[in-house]
């Protein structure tokens, strides 16, 4: 069979398994609409550490460990880790994985992190250069607050189109084998995309077009029409981003509204929580995956799944020089066969 | 065939070729030993743009469209590009792909991206996933010493065992097919190896252990001795780092002497260019790759190298709270078959 479909997709000839996936998040995560769900609730968002850099590691070793353990296997188990975040030089990854003595595929996706990493590891896998791969992405509020925008002690105010990045790491084992497991069949790579948007605190309109850019790629590269899929799922548009994409989809004659959820929309209540347009950070999507969609697809709530993480590669200096917000997002075929 | 072997090295069913390299540089590369070798030497560090940033994303773009043009593509004839850098969230690799329009998979290795970015690549192509992926790395001087160090105009003095980031870009073209090329056989992926070293001028003595992980890695996982290459060519390990490198292996039994070569001695004259201990930076070993290595193996004056970029993985926030430089490094074999 033919890998390689259209324009940047990927076809899995023995799809690979997702046979565990983690969540560990901060006390604001666990008091929002998903507490309870995620495996591991931390109230104390330093973690024991004595810095925000150190307490994200903190967070991604505990998700990489969380992770191997469900799947009942051992770290070293695993032929490759593959990681990001959205620290200067990937500091939460790097810091968090040493120590654990596997070869490391660190990645940059900003917050479509996940997703870039499931497509990878399932290439690794069905192109049969690992058994088992793990996956991970991690985001901390306090880490990304002082190093994009200004130190929280500013106390600054924050537009209603801003977002609130996710404390937590999300993290997936990917195997080649396995019985009954949600499989990767398709994976759809993201170009950069820029509208122009230069406002750093509208990353969900900035990355609404980079979502459909990809999602109607994979779309065409399948042959599969949206209503294929049961869920299709952003990672964190927010509320102003994902109002955008259904009217992006519209404008090509898609109608994604009864399929299309936003990790971003569903990890924080708005009102009671002051997080304006939603959550945002790589580890929005990856720890919603592990602790909303990862368990209906094993359940069967959910058969076909579409998930999109998002990303804005932005950073400090390139807004400071008035630069606009490159854009990415990667999709992620996951379906019960 | 079995395509894992041992530890995290992959080897290749059916090696995809390297069709073409090219390399782009500023002035100070230009006036090094190396000069007149490099497809494109700019005079402008600034390259014609208003910041030293943007400048290397220009680096980034001349860099792609010279390895495609040298392949007899379009750069639309790419699946992929992989490729980072070292500046914050990757903009030089993401706002020099921004207009490209291929599909994006951004990887951070500090300067051993473009090592990790070949041997991905390579899985790609062997796994049957793209039948062409342009994989490159980009660093800029002026841009690292503000982001690590200290800004340029402060006339901070260098201690020796300090390098120097090489400005440029150098980039790869790996192809499914071809007659004559010189062929990616294997791939060792990097463990993240960490001795303690604090010291953010010493990057090559952290570096080492690293490297001298991966090598051992490598000759153990494909039962290779050292002499089985020609060359064995680390990224940027300098004269300190190289010379803790030979002591390393020589611990472990191993005399790499007579093989071992390294981009960042290579780059510079320490004597006339005041470098201190070298080159470095991901241009460095992408750059010399492309300029030195790549047209040996073309002529066949080398039929085997193995190929080891370094990294460095940390950031001014790590180096401000204390931490030890966590470093990595990533084999790959390039043969004449």
């Amino acid at each position: 069979m033919n890998k390689k479909l259209g324009d940047g997709t990927s076809r899995f000839a023995d799809p690979p398994r997702i046979v565990s996936a983690a969540s560990v998040v901060g006390p604001k995560e666990a008091e929002g609409p998903l507490g309870g769900s995620f495996d591991a609730e931390i109230e104390d968002e330093m973690f024991g550490q004595e810095t925000w850099e150190r307490a994200e590691s903190a967070f991604t070793r505990r998700g990489i460990k969380l992770a191997a353990e469900k799947a009942g296997m051992e770290i070293g188990g695993a032929d490759f880790i593959i990681g990001g975040d959205l620290l200067n030089q990937s500091i939460g990854t790097t810091f968090g994985a040493r120590g654990l003595t596997r070869p490391l595929i660190g990645i940059y996706g900003a917050c479509s992190t996940f997703g870039e990493g499931l497509g990878l590891g399932a290439m690794m896998i069905d192109g049969g250069f690992a058994g088992r791969v793990i996956v991970g992405a991690s985001s901390h509020f306090c880490a990304a607050e002082r190093q994009f925008r200004f130190p929280l002690s500013m106390g600054t105010q924050r537009p209603p189109t801003s977002t609130w990045t996710v404390t937590g790491h999300g993290a997936a084992v990917l195997a080649s084998e396995g019985d009954g497991f949600p499989r990767i069949t398709h994976f759809t790579a993201g170009v950069i995309t820029d509208y122009g948007v230069t406002d750093a605190n509208n990353m969900g309109g900035a990355m609404a077009p980079a979502a459909w850019d990809v999602i109607a790629r994979h779309l065409r590269d399948t042959g599969r029409a949206p209503d294929y899929y049961d869920a299709i799922v952003t990672g964190d548009l927010g509320s102003v981003g994902s109002s955008l994409l259904l009217d992006l989809a519209r404008g090509d004659g898609a109608d994604l509204t009864g399929a299309h959820a936003d990790c971003g929309v569903m990890i924080y209540d708005p009102e009671k929580q002051d997080t304006h347009a939603g959550g945002s950070g790589c580890a929005c999507s990856a720890a919603t995956f592990a602790a909303v969609f990862y368990p209906k697809l094993r359940t069967r709530k959910l058969n076909r799944l579409l998930f999109v993480p998002t990303g804005a590669m932005l950073s400090a200096t390139s807004v400071q020089q008035g630069e606009s917000i490159p854009c990415v997002a990667y999709a992620v075929a996951i379906e019960n066969l």
